[in-house]
């Protein structure tokens, strides 16, 4: 493995070794060169650049996604750049005054405090912490005059806002887009302009904000920024982008066990772009286990459990990567009907039922609401007809089917979730 | 002529006579009704409404197609509502930032405050000063924090805003438009929420602007105003709307000689239209010039004539109406190549020539630039090619004619335009 240890300064890699690194799985770099000729600047000014990565102030839960971005930051930092984790609180203080999304209330000055907290805490897993400044953007936003507002829209011209994808689309479709939404990349550049940033990333799909910041910082007389955009990694599911709502992520600070489980059901097709995208293996073995997949000399399973365990090794270390093997193995040795070890089992759930219940029977598909393994009815058939319900091993495919458990008995739904029924 | 006085309280008028009053030349009422509701109310709640008039501050130089929307003013003054002339200070102090119209630099608060007096002065003519509230939108406006642009923004959309006239069409045209520019309109907007407008006046064109209001007013918790849109006067050319820049305008504050000449200068089928919208005659007595001009028993000249002079005499007096007729027959009794009388000749500009030019002979399209009757050679050749240019009452079409002046020979440029040579 590659390592760069965070004490390193700019000085210490050559022009050419920082933009091997920094290039490195990368989708673009904007406009196209301007990386080598910042960096050369910087250093014939011998300072380090300023790199920006915005950050949303929602309660954070950091998933595999988040880190593509973050550990390009944290090689930046690597290369002795400086970095800043801009938290754009301020549209979040003011919510969507449109109304047209409930689910974002105005956040208070305190819960935005406490998931820039969480956020950073979470982040500091992959950045290095002493060299990372957190700014937020209502510093230099809330004091704006309306004067100075006209002035930087101004800059800006409708009709290429207009072909933003998100906006385009609506826009095409009837769909409405209300005013203050263009004002929103106008404020994300603006960040740009304040913090004087060499430098900005995101995904692919940030890439007109990005370049807004370039068009502000041009229009007031600054050097514009260098656009680095990075892959959007897929989730679990392989097909759509890693998010918290699609239920398909893999979060860096769940348990090494749902860690390792959720990884091991990603598509193989997935497995080399993740380990390009979220490990730190070095490029050539990477090309090596690609290879071997595709001449069938490598084993898919066997590549899929080091993929896991590496990623569980880098955010909880090699014992918590090593465990949730075992774990792993044990749930999966006998099938999947077999009975779940000890230590999983005693944090299963309850089901309490009455004796007079359990003698009279109780519906399949109640059983697993009650048990809480099913979200409701419909989630419980889903999975009865699926074959993914047992019974004490038992696959049970008869939605209608009258259990008369006994005391101890063991629900099963898929393979690693479970509860206990407790007759009394 | 139909006569109110100023003092008239609104107890003096029943609605249905205001609404008559009211009513009388505009365009349209919006939404349908609303004037007659809005009228009611406030008479049921013993107070007078407001009404808001948006007016810019660039230096005016009004003109008869300002009067029509400030007539209508007068008339909700005379029915005892309050009026108040907006001034839009605050776009004028920031210009226009784009940079696109570099005709329209900053202006200053000295700059703003002489045109607004420069305006209101013009204004008073017709509008009882006493009950004219003027206040600037910079007062408020310009405290208006980031966050309250923000809010204030996503009350409109962007697809509606493209639908105005001239943003579609630029739009259309790919010509580009501004982001600030889509905050003019909610600027304009929060105006009448600051003012609480019951009705905002304006020209036809600007029927989005006032529906704008209404809108942001709803959405403020208002009631939301009654837009009246008057119609836009054409000018002397009587195809395009009066305006300084194209040169077919009759301003209220000149001579009584040139109003009467511009007015004599409208093609026939603007007159009863100008009579209805410049002119307090009451409707029957137009219908009866209309239908005279019509059937042939009127006389287009005179009925010409004396448009002209009731235009002259509600902005300089009837001597001034009678002094005009007097002049403008002086001119035109002997036919266009007529001597001018003294009073004119006395005011024409001089052009000295030395009596070594005068034996030589100077080009006649040389002369009449020299003379400062055509602003360029290409001008004067437009002229003597047009039959336009006269010397001592002669025409000459030749543009290649050499002229060797008199002492005091006359040069005239259409028919009543004049310059002296003055050979020395």
């Amino acid at each position: 493995m590659i390592t760069f240890l965070g004490i390193m300064s700019t000085n210490t890699l050559t022009i050419d070794q920082q933009l091997s690194r920094l290039s490195y799985n990368i989708e673009t770099v904007l406009p196209d060169g301007a990386l080598e000729d910042r960096l050369k600047t910087a250093e014939a000014d011998g300072r380090p650049l300023k790199i920006k990565l915005g950050v949303d102030p929602t309660a954070p839960d950091l998933h595999l996604g988040h880190t593509v971005v973050l550990r390009k930051l944290r090689d930046f930092q690597d290369c002795g750049h400086e970095v800043t984790l801009l938290i754009g609180d301020f549209t979040a203080r003011i919510g969507d005054p449109s109304g047209r999304n409930s689910q974002r209330p105005p956040l208070t000055g305190e819960d935005i405090d406490a998931n820039a907290k969480t956020y950073a805490e979470q982040a500091f897993k992959i950045l290095d912490k002493e060299k990372t400044s957190i700014r937020y953007n209502s510093e230099w936003l809330s004091d704006l005059s309306f004067e100075e507002v006209v002035r930087l829209a101004s800059r800006f011209n409708v009709a290429r806002m207009l072909e933003r994808d998100d906006f385009a689309k609506r826009y095409t479709e009837g769909r409405s887009i209300a005013v203050h939404e263009f004002l929103y990349p106008v404020m994300q550049a603006y960040d740009s302009v304040v913090l004087g940033s060499d430098v900005e990333l995101g995904g692919t799909d940030q890439t007109f904000n990005l370049l807004a910041g370039r068009q502000l910082q041009e229009a007031m007389g600054q050097e514009p920024q260098v656009c680095i955009t990075l892959p959007i990694l897929e989730g679990t599911d392989g097909v759509r982008r890693m998010g918290k709502s699609l239920g398909n992520y893999v979060g860096v600070s769940e348990s090494p066990e749902e860690m390792f489980g959720k990884t091991m059901s990603i598509p193989d097709e997935m497995m080399v772009r993740w380990y390009r995208l979220v490990t730190d293996i070095p490029t050539d073995e990477i090309d090596a286990i690609e290879a071997g997949l595709a001449d069938g000399s490598a084993h898919p399973g066997k590549q899929k459990r080091s993929l896991a365990k590496t990623i569980i090794a880098m955010y909880q270390g090699d014992d918590a990567a090593i465990a949730a093997e075992s774990h792993f193995d044990s749930l999966h040795k006998s099938g999947a009907g077999a009975v779940p070890p000890s230590d999983v089992l005693d944090k299963a759930p309850v089901l309490n039922v009455s004796q007079a219940e359990a003698d009279t029977g109780i519906g399949i598909l109640e059983l697993f609401v009650r048990s809480g393994l099913a979200a409701s009815n419909r989630e419980a058939r889903r999975l009865v007809d699926g074959g993914g319900a047992r019974i004490d091993g038992e696959q049970t495919k008869d939605p209608s089917a009258v259990i008369t458990p006994n005391d101890g008995a063991i629900l099963q739904s898929g393979k690693r979730k479970f509860a206990k029924i407790v007759v009394s």
